[in-house]
């Protein structure tokens, strides 16, 4: 999943910065929402998943009941000989979800592989799915192609819709926030919740929706997909030299050899970024103008990306290395909402046990 | 799996009544062994489950550490729309195992929906091991074609053999009793022992040894598969009347119309249950050539049947009535052995996490 992200790879423009369409009325939250979404924690979090999704989620505080989840269980499916990493980066995650803003009393920050009811759930559940449904899903197949698995995928990736399944339900979650292409993985869950909610004879779990986004996703520095292993992406704790060296080292038109030279604005890494982040929606429109018709040079929007970038990760910077010194509060934050997490897959786990008729005490 | 059973099909002769041969020495239980075993509770324990594997299991108490598992989770596997008669038949198989003669002080019993760290240790594990791997399972490959599931298997089915691995590993198991066509998930669970291992650095699981039984299996009174579904299997809660009424019903020889024709002993079902369960087995091979010269009815074999099946299950079924008026005792029992097993699948999960780096306290 881009970005490590867990259901999605972009997120909707509830942000003061998005330049991207709403999303459709029925798919904005509700005050009674619970939200689910989180990280596969398989390295720092970068400029993407801010865009994508992080800044999102801290617009979104307070304004329903959000979980992030940090899905170290999930990580495994693909890169169980990177365990070590995945341990790692787990808590890396959190400090970069504060870093940005997240306020653990707004938002429960829970790891997946703290939470034992999820392993009952995703076991109970794979009695519910069939391999050959398994296999149709549309996002496995890509992603199975795109990790070139072929038929020697782990059982737990072919598996990991019943455990994304068994995470949204586990939280009782109603709304989840994905991308396009990660639909196939809400409907997956809510064919469970029927079967489940058919066993039981009512409804003891409920349906969710997708919060779909229509934010582009923001390309790595080289135009391609961002990407940890490319090491394209700008991390959420970069200095401003390493902000800068990215900067300059962006994509742009290599048509526009000379500033006089009319340029093309698509495909133009900065661009992109300015679009995602610069606030000025006019001026950023204006520039786009001024460098299709030419006598614009690049160095004018790196300079003025930087500018954003620096703005922009410097607090981030600052408050990830006051947290860093501080573990200690770190790991009460991730005990406190796992803990919180724990008490509600368990009383999820509860019902569908009896859904089962696995409930009674002996 | 034949009887309802976990692991096994058939037992090996540890005990007084068996005529089968000698199972081979490297497989004899040693003191130091820990034996997992079990069965799937989807209905009440017959005569097959006796002479299959429970009048072994009374035999090695107290020679080694052992462990019954009733394997409700397992048994949902392929049966999800039958999961409340699951849940009812949990309590009746321990009272079939008590009733037997299986001593709580000495051999735990244990449920396996109640020990949580089982669903943790399977979906770890399903990361080491790939769907080709599991589709290639001949025992899967077998009882997919016996179900007539093809492409629709539910997931759960497929991958059963890694929760066996978890139940076996989980419980520490050094030796699991199995017959010849159960040697796959033996394998299995040493492929992933051995991939546990070499990602902790260190011998933390230990392999486990088949425990091979060369006893045939017990026929159903029709001479087919014995199997509950088919109610050709006399249980071991059988009134003296159920038992007459079956005995009779018996599958003979159809060419030995008059007593004073000549009989063919092969695939006489009672002369299987004579060789058995009749301690005097030269009194056997006496009958058998009397049966095959000509002169020998039926009806004599089936009285002595008659007498030998009563004088085994009445005993049982007294003791199996004062046990069923007892629930709060047998829930205690049940309550004592999954406690045991909770602390040991527990202990051995710590470990299976540590070397998924995963051990780390928040």
């Amino acid at each position: 999943m881009q970005h490590g992200s867990v259901f999605q790879r972009s997120m909707p423009d509830s942000t003061p910065h998005s330049q991207a369409q709403s999303a459709a009325d029925a798919d904005m939250p509700r005050a009674t929402d619970r939200i689910l979404t989180g990280d596969r924690p398989t390295g720092v979090l970068h400029l993407g998943h801010y865009v994508g999704s992080l800044r999102t989620r801290v617009a979104l505080q307070g304004r329903c009941d959000q979980t992030l989840l940090i899905a170290d269980l999930q990580a495994l499916t693909d890169s169980s000989g990177r365990a070590a990493l995945v341990a790692e980066h787990a808590e890396e995650v959190a400090l970069d979800y504060l870093a940005a803003g997240i306020d653990p009393a707004l938002t429960d920050i829970a790891v997946q592989s703290r939470l034992p009811a999820l392993a009952e759930l995703t076991v109970l559940y794979l009695n519910l799915v069939t391999v050959a449904r398994l296999e149709r899903n549309p996002t496995v197949k890509a992603e199975v192609e795109l990790r070139g698995f072929a038929r020697d995928i782990p059982a737990g990736f072919l598996c990991y819709p019943v455990s994304q399944a068994a995470d949204i339900t586990g939280f009782r979650a109603t709304l989840v926030p994905v991308g396009e292409d990660q639909l196939p993985m809400i409907e997956q869950t809510n064919e469970i919740v029927r079967r489940v909610n058919r066993l039981a004879g009512k409804e003891i779990l409920p349906e969710c929706r997708a919060l779909l986004s229509n934010t582009p996703r923001l390309p790595g520095i080289d135009g391609r997909k961002a990407s940890k292993s490319l090491g394209n992406a700008i991390p959420l704790s970069a200095t401003n030299d390493e902000i800068r060296r990215m900067v300059r080292a962006m994509y742009t038109d290599p048509g526009h050899a000379r500033a006089s030279d009319p340029g093309r604005v698509e495909g133009h890494v900065v661009f992109a970024h300015l679009d995602a982040l610069d606030p000025d929606v006019d001026a950023v429109a204006e520039l786009k103008a001024h460098y299709r018709r030419g006598g614009l040079g690049d160095m004018v929007l790196k300079r003025r990306l930087e500018e954003l970038l620096e703005a922009l990760i410097a607090p981030m910077r600052k408050r990830r290395a006051e947290l860093a010194s501080d573990r200690a509060y770190v790991r009460g934050v991730l005990r406190e909402g796992t803990a919180r997490g724990d008490a509600i897959t368990h009383s999820v786990l509860r019902d569908v046990r009896d859904a089962f008729s696995l409930g009674a005490p002996l």
